[in-house]
């Protein structure tokens, strides 16, 4: 099976299985004590900066509920869009588990723009209304567009101005840097990002992920929380051992450019076909396109990929660290094919 | 480094990674749509009966906590002990994420009696009281003591006579099962439980656990319950992958009996050493005993454990999958030379 | 002080204090073991139906976090509209304590319309997202318009057609009746709702609502999410003294029928001065109007009332049981001269 | 029917419903922006110190669980009695809505020593452990004992010593106070204690506690959980003025003392009659009394009382503002008829 539903239908790289056999060896001690954790911490620290406390989780899922629950009191919501995948892919995680209210905004690709914030602050001070603490902004979103650095600063200024903070959902971060050609560093602490979800497994581990929190005086008792969310590994340094494989001479920058080069193939190949629209612009691993009604279910059997808006037909793709160039050229064909 | 501190600071036998290996092929349906994690359930309802529904997870506490929030309404109560692991060590999660209230009740040595239930149905129909809903009882248990089959069936003939369900914390069940000498069906459908927590990290997983529902009505919502609560991994084949490996080949009998044999060989060595006592049966692959004061802090140098009360002198040692005698050997010598 | 800017700015009839009084003779069991409270329970099988079962509680928002917990599952979902109090006014208590997530739906009257449930169902069965359960709407609605039983009867029928259960937030429950010229019945049993939030406090109580549960399966056990809640009153009598008075001898129409009768004289005056305009359907004991920007705040100054949307000059103006012709009169006098 | 049951089985005195009248005029602000609740903050100032800041609420759970969401991170946990209200009778709202964990400590009086708390701090530090961060006793005690001003000063300072909070559950703060001959502020500010849940209903009220925080840093956004929480009263002078009637001229010491002088009087004359044994001192309204078994039922056909411990054949009484020393003559004949 070849699939363009999700990136995590691929599985991983040499180097994480790699990694994970290096990190076999001994006994080590548990809940983090170890020195994987350790290095994972201090490769965190190059590359986002100094203050930089990163926590190794499984899930994204629980990344982003932790991120939450390290920033917002009983009474605090958070401003995201209405394609957020903490609105509408958690099951109410944020709600039931971080126990916040999400204020989801609508966009048209994905991104969020500071003045969209403002309305959700006429209520602050008001006791009958939650209180506006967080905004939430997926890196790259949830529409396969990336922020630029600026724009992420101009977020970020704007949160800061009125006394908030600001979240990256970076479940494809390492998709948005490779696109954008920056360092991770710009796109969070240099653009006054407060707290990340860091994706690994999307990006080719076998499951890892990491809150890293970039303030020094953010949640000093983060660790309470991530054990009481069900985050904390026993034997934590398989978990380390991946995000240190990711981050170390750039192999998430060389799994985040093939997957968003396949992208871009897949894209302008798509694209030269009669009927076929791409929606929204191509900058990270993702492509949206509308296709002929006709087209969707025949495609779908031999090659898997989700419909988005089944109202307009458009269907989403995504590519993985291991798509290569003949999976997409052979998709292409048979998209020329099946719009006959 | 090798440490009698804690199953989980062993790493994982061969058959894992070589496991996680194979299962690195092609692309896979996420989120438990894989062939692994159907091989997977496939494998628990022939351990543990065909209506054995098995969901991986990557946690223990998550595991308990589902478990917890697979039974309870939100006016309900779990019975355990005063060791139990959901009690002292999962960070108030029983509390906070599935909001269930505990009580805890006294014992020597690990293992709950039926009788103790009773008083805690006293305040059955008030209103003003948690009502009783979940007896939760670990095999093996906290001190290293196992329930008998017998004994498993006379707790959960006592809870369902009494409206009850029984939960078995099974972070340790291999190990219970290897000491009795029975198959995991004799400790689970065949006494009457009705939901486990299977734990195969401390078994030598590199970490993967499942919640398994033994009854057909209980909780057929459960998927969004292991969604909300961060615990639906992505790519599930690789947790998959390794509960199958466990349970393949009795494989997880292997690595159960022989940390046991070595908690054996270690309990017998250590009970010869003047000035140790044994403080609890050998039930599994833990060894505690009270020591003089004065050896246990040198000894920690050279062997990390833990101290287990600290107002008696009593240490708890754990042997893993990956314990050798020789280790347990030279531990004996070093133990009896610091108690001269 | 005389205010239209809510009412609950105004006491309570002299039959409610009476009621308090004639409720405050002799011992009486608590926790609403009285007669008073069975009183209570009979009027609202008088009114509603045999199968009514209704629970006094203090607060509107509690009734409102009850109805959440007594209908949905940690993973459903309610639909409300975009001005619905438990959506905006009540501090994300929904969220928080009955830990489900909302759905805002936009309108351009505050009247949810069938149709607008449905792209909410897109994702039923996607372990994914929050299922929808329950339909939540106002009656009469934050902007002062009614449902007519038949629109009720389209909203329940849609919703029970989908499996899903219909919500009404009846904190003005009396006057949307009242203006209707219906009995409440109509409004509820026979409109299908499923559960009500019945508003006694703003309709002239000194403080009571009830939950009142209309489907004879639902929430066989709500008794403990009430007292769980916080909502059991040790001495019930005192709320079901006040319930049982209004719903005594239509006084619950008397009162809600002159509220109304302000509103309409408020708006119809109002409307005769140049300048403003009634924005929304005056179909309780609400106005909506848009006045000249600086004829507001001296205005206020004499009349409390609140500015519903700053950016378009928007006000709301409430009648209360207690509002005089001679008020209203005066009030509009003094709007002609604000508007001058 | 006069009862023995619960001091909440009694009604309000003349002054409550005179208090309600006297506030029924014109229209005031809701939400506590009216003059009474001033007036009864000012009342809680000069009783309690200036620093008093107090919330009035509908209920005496709710007043807990709100003391408890003031107190408490997510992580941490409060010690408390075994019987202690908040672990028995409030159906586990500490849990399932304030979140937080319990630690009941066994008492032979239902008064928690300061060095109980001591073992519970032995897993400061530990992410798997909750953190201890509030000790909550009730005062008077829920079996009848009241602390004295240096047993609760000693529990402060070794609370504070320790970084933790002391929680006084004041359900009958006043019935302590009036026995003790002391001012309020001798139990409350002046013993170092930080947040007291005010009873005034079982005092004589319909209706009516308040939340006190007694130290400045503590929960400056007490409002929002106040709200969040469901008890945040619309009309809320009516909640006002009966806590200021109760606090105007010693009028709550007044019905203290005599509920108090009358569980004097029950339990001198029961103490005399052959076979009644007093269990427990009486320092409030409470008396506990084991009674030669064949004597409970018939008594409780025309005295409502509860039985507090089958096993035992004890029972707990108490008195009320508006038990009649007659009542109590007559029950104590009734009693010595029973136990013939």
């Amino acid at each position: 099976m070849r699939s363009f539903a999700s990136d995590n239908h691929a599985g991983a790289p040499p180097e994480i299985l790699a990694a994970l056999a290096a990190a076999n060896v001994d006994h080590a001690p548990a809940y983090g004590e170890d020195a994987w954790t350790q290095r994972a911490a201090q490769c965190f620290r190059e590359l986002l900066g100094e203050q930089a406390r990163a926590y190794p989780v499984w899930g994204g899922t629980a990344a982003n509920v932790l991120a939450l629950r390290a920033t917002c009191q009983p009474w605090e919501g958070v401003a995201c869009t209405t394609v957020a995948h903490i609105h509408v892919h958690e099951c109410g995680a944020p709600e039931r588990i971080a126990g916040v209210k999400l204020h989801p905004l609508p966009t048209l690709d994905g991104k969020l723009a500071p003045e969209q914030i403002d309305p959700l602050l006429a209520s602050a001070g008001d006791e009958h209304a939650v209180q506006l603490r967080l905004v939430s902004v997926a890196q790259a979103t949830e529409l396969g567009t990336s922020y630029t650095p600026d724009e992420l600063r101009a977020l970020s200024d704007h949160a800061h101005e009125r006394g908030l903070l600001l979240h990256l959902d970076g479940a494809r971060l390492a998709n948005a840097a490779a696109f954008l050609g920056v360092p991770l560093r710009a796109l969070t602490t240099d653009a006054g990002v407060d707290v990340v979800s860091f994706g690994a497994t999307k990006l080719g581990a076998i499951g890892a992920e990491a809150v890293v929190l970039l303030r020094e005086d953010l949640a000093p008792d983060f660790g309470y929380l991530r054990m009481q969310t069900g985050q904390l590994a026993s034997k934590m340094r398989f978990l380390a051992a991946q995000l240190v494989a990711l981050l170390t001479d750039d192999l998430w920058l060389r799994l985040a450019s093939h997957a968003n080069a396949m992208a871009a193939r897949l894209a302008a190949g798509a694209a030269a076909v009669p009927g076929v629209r791409i929606t929204q612009p191509v900058e990270s691993n993702h492509v949206f396109a509308c296709l002929p009604h006709a087209a969707i279910a025949p495609l779908q059997k031999q090659w898997p990929f989700y419909v988005w808006d089944a109202g307009r037909d458009e269907v989403r793709w995504l590519c993985s660290w291991d798509t290569t160039a003949q999976e997409v050229d052979d998709f292409i064909a048979a998209l020329g094919d099946a719009c006959v």
